[in-house]
């Protein structure tokens, strides 16, 4: 089939062939369709979208792109976890040291931040001499010695979701449940896991705005890798006000730390939990939720997922002393207090503005290109159904310029609702797909 | 604005404003937008559509891309015919020496023939001669001489739109009516013209298969020029049997030579009536249709438009002897039959099929690089409405080749309905707009 039809055949509304959608891949991949045709069948796949069968095509032709990792020779259960991003969602430093001293196998590939969200792979290279950039003998090198290992895409996996996901960026149709569906599993497929876990968040802060976006997301992703004989469940998560305490680069390796500790925040902990029990059931390590949740809190205890992460600190050629002196970290220049403009209950911290705060103030990256500051961030002292009195602190802000401070804090005024009654927090965990 | 931004605008259905439109197509034209960015726009146009406005500044910003012709040295009133294409339609050969006999100056840029349908310069170029690639000045000085001009188009006027169509042709961009309408009139406009009348075809042989898509293409373009400040009207015209008895490039020029000499074919001296007439009086020659139809009649008995077709030739380079002597055109190698299968009378002669039958055989191109026949074709002895007996000859198939004959001649049967009833033929002018 020539490329113009095919592009007016789904224009149309009418289902691609999984050959169509091969042929066209690989062609794409290889350089011998040209970027003008594949923007076109982007838009018009945003328009359209793309049945539960199309999607599972596409994803099974990204994911043949390039390698497909086998692991099989790890006796570990493989199980990955991906989150579709939010504001302080930093919970793979304390889910992956955690399910691999737990006995699981945890190949994960992670991205980098992007607009008002966060990246693993930013947090990571905050810890002074971290690599994220392993080859694939490094990266099953530290998977053997670890258990765990947290990396960056390489070219090897998927190269054809680069490709498209660096069209879409500058075509105008990232947001398209299907084609982010396709771009998360072939990645994660390519990675040679049995099972994964996926936090699919929802709010502000997400890219998912709604509740029945996510569902959708989620619900797609799940068909995938479950067609493909993966174990897979989708949470569905909050992310209408920062998960955590701390949101920048630094100061969210140092509350991972914390939290591998004992001494996390009540929400994070939550989230984790659920994550990392959710792996242990799909791994078969145990039988249902509640002893895997079990599992996760003794093992927090134990204080070995603290030293799992040191290990892979040392592996992946970081400074493992961080761990005990968090001076170790880069440090901003400036600490400066946002504090309530009125007393009463806080009712909003809304995840999305405070994420532009903090790339206002250097934290995330407008594009690709853009340089991170590692230090710079917000710690909230108070979150949504906190009581907190007028002038009382709301939250740190640690810069490294003065210049931008000022429209900072406005916004974070601006993102801060207080009610004179008290307010419930949205639980976090919203549901789960299947249930 | 950035590239994206525009691209995701028009993508959830806002209105662009007039600069945006303008500076896209200034860089577009430039080569400083990727054709990936556009491709993917002008999908976003083709399910978004365009406001009236935005169809408006779309088409003055590719008019202005190039050179706009000035004039205002002729003393003539300016005006122009455009035809959206169809099969046998071949009515520019008559209209413009019988307006430009009238006292009506015609500076017309035509296209070449595309899938089932026929193009003027192709059927120009079936003169042996005849030279359709002028370049500015040689186009002024043929019109200053014949009244007339009849050239393709140069690279000088409405280069946006060169690029813009070539682009929507491998992207499946290019039904879409605002964009038809912005291609059709930043070429006309660039023109130089005081008026245009439009021949919108519907029908299956037509681009526009419905009276509503016509209608709404119509609308658009009179909307356009009047804006201009232009005399716009269009009529809308029956397509779903061949125009006139002669389809295929050679044969369609002697069909119009014929025309000019008082023998044409009813349907085709209509439809060229009405188009001239209107000419007439958007031209202010005439105050009303009925006094211009009748000048249209009075001006081809008197033959001066024959002397004005046989000038042109003579000034394009063309053999002005083929006016009398049909023998130096191209000729077939062979002719063959096509009869009726049973008796009765004509129902339907499906225009969209046999322009296929006869691209079949070489008289039309799959790609605007394919090569032409000029010489071969179909030539109907009966058209709808006509009474016929069970093997009389339906039309007469003028081939070169023996291979694609049998194929042809199914395709032809198929596009032919014969019912035991009398049927009248579809009116051929459906409507005008304005009204």
């Amino acid at each position: 089939m020539n490329v113009p039809d095919l592009i007016r055949k789904k224009r149309d509304g009418q289902v691609l062939a999984p050959e169509e959608i091969s042929g066209f891949i690989t062609r794409y991949t290889r350089g011998e369709i040209p970027d003008y045709q594949c923007s076109a069948l982007l838009m018009a796949i945003y328009f359209r979208g793309l049945s539960s069968q199309e999607t599972a095509d596409l994803t099974e032709a990204m994911m043949r792109s390039g390698q497909v990792l086998d692991l099989s020779e790890f006796p570990q259960p493989k199980i990955d976890k991906h989150s579709t991003g939010g504001v302080g969602d930093k919970t793979s430093l304390v889910v992956a040291p955690v399910a691999a001293a737990g006995g699981l196998l945890v190949p994960m590939i992670s991205g980098r931040s992007l607009g008002h969200t966060g990246g693993t792979l930013d947090k990571l290279e905050s810890i002074p001499g971290f690599n994220t950039r392993l080859s694939l003998p490094e990266f099953r090198r530290v998977l053997g010695a670890c258990g765990m290992a947290l990396i960056g895409q390489t070219d090897d996996l998927a190269p054809a979701d680069k490709k498209l996901y660096a069209l879409r960026e500058v075509t105008a149709s990232v947001e398209s449940i299907p084609l982010i569906a396709a771009s998360i599993m072939s990645k994660k497929l390519a990675e040679g896991i049995d099972g994964l876990v996926l936090d699919v968040k929802t709010g502000s802060g997400a890219f998912m705005k709604t509740l029945e976006e996510a569902r959708e997301l989620a619900t797609r992703m799940v068909e995938i890798g479950t067609a493909r004989g993966k174990r897979v469940q989708a949470l569905l998560s909050e992310m209408s006000q920062p998960l955590g305490n701390a949101v920048g680069n630094a100061l969210e390796v140092m509350e991972c730390l914390e939290t591998l500790k004992g001494r996390g925040p009540a929400d994070l902990v939550e989230i984790c939990r659920e994550l990392t029990a959710t792996m242990f059931v799909l791994g078969g390590v145990d039988s249902a939720l509640p002893p895997a949740c079990a599992r996760f809190d003794a093992l927090l205890a134990s204080g070995r997922p603290l030293e799992k992460f040191a290990q892979l600190l040392a592996a992946q050629g970081g400074n493992p002393r961080v761990v005990e002196d968090y001076a170790l970290f880069p440090t901003a220049l400036y600490e400066d207090s946002f504090v309530a403009p009125e007393g009463g209950y806080v009712a909003g911290l809304e995840a999305g503005a405070l994420g532009r705060a903090c790339m206002a103030i250097g934290a995330g990256r407008e594009k690709l290109d853009s340089r991170i500051d590692s230090a710079v961030g917000l710690v909230f002292e108070k979150k949504v159904g906190d009581p907190v009195e007028a002038g009382e602190r709301l939250c740190v802000v640690y810069t490294n310029e003065r210049a931008p401070l000022p429209r900072a804090l406005e916004m974070i005024r601006g993102a801060t609702t207080i009610s004179p009654e008290p307010v419930s927090p949205r639980p976090r965990l919203l549901a789960r797909i299947p249930e």
